[in-house]
Order: C-alpha cells, then sequence, then structure tokens
C-alpha cells in the first residue's frame, strides 16, 4: 500500500523558496576589511544568489560543475553558497589558510572551473592561480579598487543577469556543495554533500543544542571553508535566523565587538578562538555588553571542562557539539537535559565536556583493533564509526579510501571510520579520548592525550598545553607536556603533577612537561600535533 | 555530479534503531483503568513492538494490510503504533468519542484486518463490530479478566512470537499508518502517512516550539486517536522523550496528579482541556507542584489570549500550534523569539495566541473565493493553502476529494486547501479567522466567529463562548453568541456588548446572546458548531 503524502523532495529549493517567502526582511550583516558594516538582508542576499547563478549559466557553467570560492566570511560569500548550487552548479570552499601547493592540488583535483575571491586575499590567491585552469575568475572587490587585469568584478558579474531565471529542477542525490578536509595526512579528501543531506543536516541545527530559531543572531566565527561553517549558512535560512558575518576579523575584541553590538544570541568557533575570548574577558569582564546566556557552539576539537566553566562565568552557555567536514558536520552535541535537574554543577559539567549523543539521522558504534564493535559502557575504548542521512558515503575521487582500498576510512559494512578514539556509554554518551593516531601506548594501556590537555588547561596558570606521545625505551610510549603558561605565571611540573594527580592514574602523569612559546595550530585552528612530533622526535627524556 | 553521501531511506527503521541503541532505559508511564500505574521502558515497548510485529506476520497480516487500535493512551497502543507497521503494515488509530455508525463506516472503508481493543471498551466495540469482517479481534485485557469469547488476549498474541524477527525492508513512500478526519460534513476521509512523512514529522518536533528532547518528559493528554496524538508516539521516541500516558482520566485532577507526580516538562492536549485545567489551577493554586515552566503545547483549535495568560499566572507556558490530520499534524507554532525582547507583554500575548509561522518543510498561501493568492498583509482573509513534506496528497478511496472532483479538497496545483480562514502578516506569521465553513458574512463583510469567541472567553464571568452565523432578514447573517457562565458569576449582554466593544468594530458585536449550560463538543474536545447552527436554525432575533 502506498501512502498518500505529497512528493516534496529535499532539495535547496525548500531553503531557498521558505527563505524569500518568510524571512526576507531578516538581517545579515558581515563585517568588510575595512572593518565597516555592511547590513544587508537574507531577501537581498536571494536576490543576487538568484543573480549569480544565472550569471553563472550565461558564462558556460554546467551541471554538476564546481564553482571555488577562496574568501572570507561575508555576504557574496554566502551568496556564492546558495547561488553555485541554484545554477546547478556545486559550490566548493577552498580553505585560504592551506599552503598554496595544497590549495592548487584541491582545486586541480576537485576539477574547479570557476573561482569566486576576494580581493584581499589575492596576495594569496596569486601564490598558486597560475597552477589552477579556473576557466572564470571573479573578484569580490571590497575595497574599491579594480580587479586585477584578466579577472571579472562580482557586481558586473551579477549585473550580466537579466533575472528571468529558474533554477532547474534537483534530484536529492544531486550534487550541491564541495569541501576538503585538512587532513593531516596524505593528500586532502573531498566530500560532496547532496541537495537531501543539506536539507536535512540544516534541519537538524533546529534542534535542541544548536537549536537555530528564528529571531536568533549567530555569528559564524568557524570559517565558512571549514566544514562549510558548520551548515549555518543553510541552517539559518532554513530558520531564519540573522546572520553575523565577521569578514577577515577574527581576533577576540572583534568577535567580542560583533557580539555586543549585533545583540548575538548564539556564537559557533573553535575552542581555540573561544580561550581567546574568555582571556580577553578576564582582563575586563566589564567591558563587553553581551546578551545573557549567548550560546557558545564549540566543534573542532574538544572543549576542555574549564573553559565552559570560564564561559559560564561571564554568563555565556559553551555548548559542545562534535562533527567533521565527513559528517556535514553535525554528529552529536552535548547538553544538560531536564532529566539532570538534581545533578550537582561538578557533574553536569563533566557531561558537557563530552561530546554529547548522535544526532537524529545519525548512527554510531565503537570498534577496536580487531573490527569488534566495544560495549556501550563508557570505559572501553574503540574508534568510533558513524553512518546516517548527511554521512559521507566516499570521497571524491579517492579509491583507496574505499571499503578494501589500500587506506580504507569506509568499514566494509559502509559505515564511515571516523579516527577518534571515543568511550560509548549506556546512553549513547560518547567522549572521544584522542585522535587514534595520538593516542599514548605505554606499557600496553592506553593514555589519552586529549584527557590530559583538558586537564591541564584546568590549571590557573595554564593557558594552552598539548600532550604527545614520544618514543620511550622502556615504555614503548611516554606523554610529554607541551605547556603553554599565561602571561605573569608560573608553575613547575611538580605543581602539574601535583595537579594531575588528582584526577588520574600515576602511570598516566605526563613523563615530563617542556614549556613552550604557543602550540602550532592547523588551518582551522586546532592544535597541529604532527608539528609537535615532528619537533619531539629526537626528545631525550629527562632522567627521572 | 552525483553526490557522495550515504544512502539512509528515511523509514521507521531510522526511529526504531535509535530507540533501541540510545534510549532503551528511558520510561514510559501508563495510567491503567484502575488508576495504577505502569511503569515500562522503550527499550520494553520496542521489543515487544517487534513481537507484536512478528504475531501479526505469523497471523497473516500481509503488507500493506491494516491493523486497527480502538484504544486510549497506553504503552499497548504505543506498541501498536510501531508494532503495526514492523510488521509490513498499517496502524489505523480508531476514534473511540464517534458514533458506532461512523467508527464501522471508517473500520470498513480501510479495510482492516485486525483490530487491537482495550477491554474497558468493550462495550462500545461491541456496539460496531457485527459491522466490520475483523479477521482478528485483540483485546488488551486491563482488568485481568479472561477476554471475551472469539477474541484474543494481546499478552498472549505477543506470545505466539518467536523473538526470530527481523522487520521488512520499507520503501520511504510505503505506507505506514491511518487516520481518518472527524470531518463535520459528509463521510470521515482517511489520511494514509508514509515512512517517509513520519520520519521528517517526527523530527520536525523537536525544533523550537514543540522542542521535544532527551530529557523532556511528555504527557500526552491528545488522544492517540487524534491526528495520531500530533505524532508524539514516534517524535518522543526519536528524541528519547520519556512518555506518560493517562489511559482513559482526562479529568483535570487526575491530569494535574500526572504532572506532578512525573514531573511533566511538556503536556499536549486541545484548548477545552487547558480550560479545565486553569479552572481548577485557580480554585487552589498551590495544590499542585507543577515543574515551573512546563510546556503546555495546544492545537485542535485557536486558543484565546486569555487561556494563554491565566496559564502563565500558574507557571505554565502555552504553545500555540496549529495542524491538522491531513498535516501529520505540525503546520506551524508560534513563539516569543529573541528578537522580540523589547515586545511589551501584550504584544507578545497577542503573538502567542496566534498560530505562527509555517514549520520548516510546510508552505503556506491564502486565497481568495476567486482563487488568487491574497497578500500577506495581516489583514487580507483568504483560505490557507499548505504543501510540504508531510502533508497529505490526498484522501484514501475519495476521489471527490481530489482537485477537480466534486467535494475537492486540493488545489489544482496540488496544494491542500485546509478549510481555515486566515489572514498572513508579511513574516509569514497566520492567524485564523475561522473555518470557513463557520465565518459570518454579516452585509457582505466578514465577521471571525473564532476571534469574537476568543475575546469572550477573556472576561471573568464566561467560561466558554461560541459565536455562530444565524440568518437575519437584513444582514444576512449575524453572529449569535452562545455563553456559558461560570458558576456562581453572572454577566448581562449589555455588558459583555461593552467588553466587546474596546476591540471589535459595532458591527461585530454579536446581534444576541444566549447564555448556555455548555457548549456541545466533538469527539476531539472541539467546539461543535454544526450542532449549535441546528439548534439555532430557526432562532428569532429579539427585537432591538
Amino acid at each position: 500500500m502506498d501512502a498518500m503524502m505529497m512528493d516534496y523532495p529535499l532539495t535547496l529549493k525548500v531553503i531557498t523558496d521558505r527563505i524569500q517567502r518568510l524571512f526576507a526582511d531578516v538581517e545579515i550583516v558581515t563585517r568588510r576589511p575595512d572593518r565597516s558594516l555592511r547590513r544587508g538582508t537574507w531577501g537581498e542576499a536571494m536576490k543576487r544568489a538568484h543573480q549569480l547563478a544565472e550569471a553563472l549559466q550565461r558564462a558556460g557553467l554546467n551541471k554538476g560543475d564546481r564553482v571555488a570560492t577562496f574568501c572570507w566570511n561575508h555576504q557574496q560569500h554566502l551568496e556564492a553558497y546558495y547561488g553555485a548550487p541554484l545554477s546547478g552548479g556545486v559550490v566548493h570552499t577552498l580553505n585560504l589558510r592551506l599552503h598554496a601547493d595544497d590549495v592548487a592540488y584541491i582545486a586541480n583535483h576537485a576539477k574547479d572551473r570557476f573561482v569566486i575571491v576576494d580581493d584581499v586575499l589575492w596576495p594569496l590567491f596569486d601564490k598558486f592561480r597560475a597552477r589552477v585552469p579556473f576557466e572564470k575568475i571573479i573578484v569580490v572587490s571590497h575595497t574599491g579598487k579594480p580587479v586585477p587585469e584578466g579577472t571579472i568584478d562580482y557586481e558586473e558579474f551579477l549585473a550580466t543577469a537579466t533575472g528571468d531565471f529558474t533554477p532547474p529542477a534537483f534530484a536529492e542525490s544531486d550534487a550541491l556543495g564541495m569541501c576538503y578536509t585538512s587532513g593531516t595526512t596524505g593528500q586532502p579528501k573531498g566530500v560532496v554533500y547532496s541537495h537531501r543531506s543539506t536539507v536535512l543536516h540544516s534541519f537538524s541545527l533546529g534542534i535542541e543544542g544548536p537549536g537555530v530559531k528564528l529571531g536568533d543572531t549567530i555569528l559564524a566565527v568557524v570559517p565558512m571553508f571549514h566544514a562549510n561553517a558548520w551548515g549555518l549558512p543553510m541552517g539559518c535560512g532554513m530558520f531564519g535566523a540573522k546572520l553575523v558575518l565577521p569578514g577577515p576579523f577574527l581576533d577576540p575584541p572583534s568577535v567580542l565587538d560583533l557580539m555586543e553590538k549585533e545583540r548575538v544570541t548564539m556564537a559557533a568557533g573553535v575552542p581555540t578562538i573561544w580561550l581567546g575570548i574568555v582571556e580577553t574577558l578576564d582582563k575586563d569582564p566589564a567591558k563587553y555588553k553581551l546578551r545573557p546566556g549567548t550560546r557558545m557552539l564549540v566543534g573542532g576539537s574538544a572543549a576542555p571542562e574549564s573553559l565552559i566553566r570560564a564561559m559560564d562565568r561571564h554568563g555565556l552557555t559553551l555548548i559542545h557539539a562534535w562533527g567533521m567536514t565527513e559528517t556535514s558536520p553535525l554528529g552529536s552535541v552535548a547538553y544538560v537535559d531536564p532529566s539532570m535537574d538534581d545533578w550537582t554543577p561538578d557533574q553536569k559539567y563533566a557531561l558537557r565536556a563530552k561530546q554529547g549523543r548522535p544526532a537524529p539521522m545519525v548512527e554510531i558504534r565503537a570498534v577496536d583493533d580487531a573490527g569488534r564493535e566495544v560495549p556501550w559502557d563508557g570505559k572501553t575504548f574503540g574508534e568510533l564509526h558513524v553512518r546516517g542521512a548527511w554521512i559521507a558515503s566516499g570521497y571524491y575521487n579517492a579509491p583507496e579510501t574505499a571499503a578494501g582500498g589500500a587506506a580504507p576510512r569506509w568499514a566494509r559494512d559502509g559505515w564511515f571510520m571516523t579516527g577518534d578514539v571515543v568511550t560509548i556509554d549506556r546512553g549513547g554518551m560518547i567522549e572521544i579520548t584522542d585522535r587514534s593516531k595520538d593516542v599514548i601506548k605505554s606499557g600496553g594501556e592506553w593514555i589519552s592525550s586529549v584527557a590530559l590537555e583538558n586537564a591541564l588547561m584546568g590549571h590557573p596558570a595554564v593557558k594552552e598545553a598539548a600532550v604527545i606521545a614520544v618514543a620511550h625505551p622502556k615504555w614503548a610510549e611516554r606523554p610529554l607536556a607541551c605547556v603553554v603558561v599565561k602571561e605573569g605565571q608560573q608553575v613547575t611540573p611538580a605543581e602539574l603533577d601535583a595537579f594531575l594527580s588528582t584526577k588520574f592514574a600515576k602511570f598516566w602523569l605526563p613523563e615530563a612537561y617542556d614549556f613552550i612559546e604557543a602550540v602550532p595550530r592547523t588551518s582551522v585552528g586546532k592544535f597541529q600535533k604532527t608539528a609537535l612530533r615532528a619537533r619531539y622526535r629526537d626528545y631525550a627524556w629527562p632522567a627521572k
């Protein structure tokens, strides 16, 4: 028996029609490179996105062709997010923090035909553009200066549209977007999102946790080239949230200024950004009048409990989510729910420092080295596998990563193998112990670098801490803690040992501490442990 | 270019697998007919639903066959919700408040093969069972007494399952459930939900407004035979909410007792139920210790603003939603959002008394008698049309209701014509003015019976009010207000006129008032205006 429900394809039109009908007056605010604010609306952005779509078609873009972006977070970038797919094409966000060699590799691998680039990023773009056969280079002029020779001004490009344009019909399985993972091993790998996965994932941003809703004002500090700003460009459209885009200014005073001036209700960014925000607020707590209870959505790396507590002290509510480029990205989210009314504050903080439970339509399991699923007991480690409605089924043109390939990232039964080592408790709560390559194997036992780091960052004198495995003659590997001390503070290894020993078994304590100036970072702001491991490859353990 | 995302069909397994993995320990509490509480879990319910599914297959149920239920809200009914579709069949909830003739018509029209019925409802069931060729009658024995001759005990039926059962593969478009509208004109009409629509609709219950989430404790006062309890049986499963089912006891003290004892965080019911709750609380505000901020989800009829204010006085937050059996039912929901921080309380109440904005994946328009779309200006009336991912595309075996049929309910371009007369404002906010058949056409102008009723119910002496159109020699129709006065209170027509005249144009004021004992109700608790209109068909207007 067939049901009798409407045929309602899950394609981008679900979101764009909704924006045009309901949210045309909702604002989009962008910080321009000259620090001034551009005030637009979703209605304006949709109109211009349709102009862009028509212009792209007129310029020869065919269905499925890739349109790359090399931009900061701003309204024109948002227009490209919608405009490229509305033309039938695929929007491909290039990560401007990668090395030019990598960006060139990625753009060539994705076969990007057109590219949209910020004038203020031209020097970076110029480093690799000769190596990629872009057919058209469309430049967003923020400075008002003429665009470089051989390129097209974005506004002039839009002006080629007549307005007589209807987006083509889409299939749910049509490609809509592409994003490459910044992968610390091997070449970057491309994920290809569908219309359907994008609509469903956007919908998921409205549930408890992120809880995007009408009337929200959402600041996307997370770059639009980092896992597509976690889906916020589409999710905010679906729910009609005001969007605030910080342009190139991600320093704490600029972010805090936007939060105050625009009355932001939720901001999204990686922990390192929020660590800087807290440091700035700690110095002068009364300086910024932030909206009480502002949600600070964090992902990309595990957020230390101390960060969650620090946010609370400033009236901000950190919401801890987990996801990856391959998971669109919402995989899981942690929140205190009404069944925890009688929990102690410490219990609640411990919960909020975990990665949370899987979103609906996302399934999880943890698997040991022998490929067996481990029990959900909150203590047995395994690699996290996921499957679901917005999880990648493969990387673009990378057969070696398929099940059975040379470097498989999918299990033979189709689950995606995340590379995160986790425990899962009886209720499905995920706690990330480590990236599988970062876990420390000491005398046959596993030690979590993440747990040690986050505990260390709870010490009042510690600004940042990264813990890595270093080869050890007796124990195979031992943890080395690389610690950044806060300005004007000091702390000794013995004090840190004493601090940690209240929380961990003795063999977990770092074998040594090294006090450094800063932890190296990846292009998306995560600790770059590969760099640290290289630095300490020939490290000689101090005598004990 | 095809995307590379997992193929993840939206079928009931998305929800059942999730419940089994994540929410097995979450409680389901049922008030039994003897008033005692049965405490079960989602894990138990899923185990038993799979047993039921296997037993149904063993008993000869084939794919798409209908399994009717004739039950109060309780765990076994929930098991049938899941078990019938898990067997490959279709769960069809029969409305036990309908006349026996109507239930017989519906069960025959739907071709129900099996039926699951409460022993305590046997007397009602017995009135029509001979007229329906049910092949198997499965009786849930709440009293512990043997089931009637020729029927099967529900527990014995479950015991025929071996446990060696895997649900069949489902297509997204497969039928999952059926529900007939109680339609006040013509024969009842059947809506057939799909696996896909059910999963998407369940997901929608997690967004702002209903906001179903893990840790919620949700009391479904709305009967499971009324638009499938608004989707809560599946939605609570998807999000892992504790479910509280009141059995046959829907009187205010029983409902309040459950709310207090089970620490309910959200209760769902029609306005008439909540009017009774408020009356009980008003008499003794300190009697029940309810959870502050408990969400009271209301739908089925427009909620008067006075009810929203009264709820607030008792620390309860009324959430106003709109939907129909044909819309699964979530169509729209009203809530105060962060952009309204500087609104006055009166503005906020006025907003909350409207029907809200459409949920994502639901589109709206309002159309005049000539079939033209009316502007979204918040004042032009039109019939509300909807389309979307969980909206019916037709009624089961009722070709006359299709576009171009004798009694069409779908427009030629596929939109569902709701029969509700509304205004829509620029932001998409819906305000229901009337059912199209209830609107009063006085001297060429439209008068909203709903607006008058809800205003009258804001008068301190008025318990209930229903306003109907009665033929008038000069004005074609004029409003007659049928008013129920609160116990121990009194009020005159002149006082009511004075009260209303602060809000409405003079020609809107009722032509006359009639003070009655009670407003007749439909099977799902709505005002039964057809009965009132019949009663006043030959009404003689008093001389003025």
